[in-house]
């Protein structure tokens, strides 16, 4: 049983030593509550409304060699733990919108978000890999970074390579049309992509408002089934989403009948890409 | 404005000419609100649950010469509107899980279901080509049936190939694990895939318990945020489900930022398939 959490907070644009330094308080509280594998938000170390190219170069860093994943490194080895987390990375001059994965015994991996949203694209290169999937002690782990979460592909990609459960550091904002009493589209995605791939997906947003943009919490821990187990939380509190995950239930949960299998059945040379 | 309706209804196994003849009743009804684009659930001719191969090859028929096609047509004539239905096709000595598309001027097309859904797989060959897009003077139509929409892909492929409506012809039965008093993780499919799509959904289902099975009803039509516009409707009663559908609103809705559209932003380079 792989215990999960999600941890949902309001990271400060521009102030990394906070941001770093109040993740790993809650990293340190996930695992005091017996969590071993940690999602943190997208940008969670640097923030995410930057103001220009400079702005978001300066918060930006190399992995694994930078503070901020020195320092969840060390976090994952002090309370055995793995954690994914959002990180504002810089390769060369080059600035990557990443997820890092972390754990016990070290740096693990980094995967560069594909689909980068807005104003993202000012200040980020898109990543030119697949969605990668990292094969852990604990488990087979996938990783989408919040606007990934709206291209079924992306999801598919994760489980024909594996993928038990999806880790998904997010930053969702309000989308066209959607009204505040509904549950965020964000949502339905993971728990439909869930569902139709027989993955869990583990989803850590962030809150608060930055520089006038809203951001919608609802961090959720969702079951090949596609309903959640734990969350939707908030949509405006520091939360931490606890749910244990039989990872057993991914590859099972794709035989839906005597004589279906949701990734065996597809006809792939039926599709348009 | 496209006026939809979704007919949600209960066929008999066997009694094509009861199962006829109702949803001439029902089309006419759902005529006379206004509809124009009519959709009702798969393999509402012939109904579903068939004992055995012979029994399915009974109640099967050529399109467009068969019986029904015929009787479709006829009042998609007299009524002035178009009506995609499930019908269980005969070409030659092969059968198929069909949806038939008809119109004020005749027949216009068929979609042969791809993924067979357990015993189907007994009785019917796999339609052998994607999931058209019939271009149609009140819009561009797609057509998914019943377990399709576990295949995000064939929702891409309709949305790739110009589609602003999807109508989705369905017999959906309870999956593993699902619970009563649950949204249907089909609805949820529908939601997810209108939003990531950008097009509007109309599921037709049926209900009923045939031969042990039951089905779920809950028709719905769904807008391309996302969100339904009418329904779902009950589990278990017959209903008609309308929706006023902008088709417009299709297109427009993929520009989901500034800087996004949901189809342009895929990185087709990037997916496993």
């Amino acid at each position: 049983m792989l215990e999960v959490a999600c941890i949902q907070f309001d990271p400060r644009v521009g102030d990394k030593t906070y941001n770093v330094e109040h993740s790993l308080k809650l990293i340190g509280e996930a695992a005091s509550q017996g969590a071993k594998l940690i999602v943190l938000p997208e940008l969670c170390n640097s923030g995410y409304v930057f103001n220009d190219r400079e702005e978001a170069y300066s918060l930006s860093e190399p992995i694994p060699e930078g503070d901020t994943t020195q320092a969840w490194t060390e976090a994952a080895r002090k309370h055995d733990v793995y954690i994914a987390a959002g990180i504002n990375e810089r390769d060369n001059d080059k600035l990557y919108n990443s997820v890092v994965l972390t754990g016990p015994q070290g740096y693990i991996g980094t995967y560069r978000k594909v689909h980068l949203w807005n104003k993202e694209k000012l200040f980020f290169e898109p990543g030119d890999a697949k969605n990668p999937v990292f094969h852990t002690p604990v488990g087979r782990i996938g990783i989408l970074n919040c606007y990934d979460v709206w291209f079924p592909e992306s999801f598919r990609t994760c489980a024909l390579n594996g993928a038990e459960i999806v880790a998904v550091p997010t930053n969702w904002v309000p989308m066209p049309e959607q009204k505040k009493e509904d549950l965020p589209m964000a949502v339905h995605l993971c728990m439909a992509n869930a569902h139709s791939n027989g993955v869990f997906v583990a989803a850590a947003d962030r809150i608060g408002t930055e520089r006038g943009q809203s951001f919608l919490g609802h961090s959720v821990i969702i079951e090949p089934s596609g309903r959640p187990i734990s969350g939707p939380a908030s949509q405006d509190q520091e939360e931490i989403v606890y749910g244990s995950c039989d990872l057993s239930k991914a590859t099972l949960s794709r035989t839906v009948s005597e004589r279906n299998h949701v990734l065996h059945d597809r006809r792939e040379e039926l599709y348009e890409l």
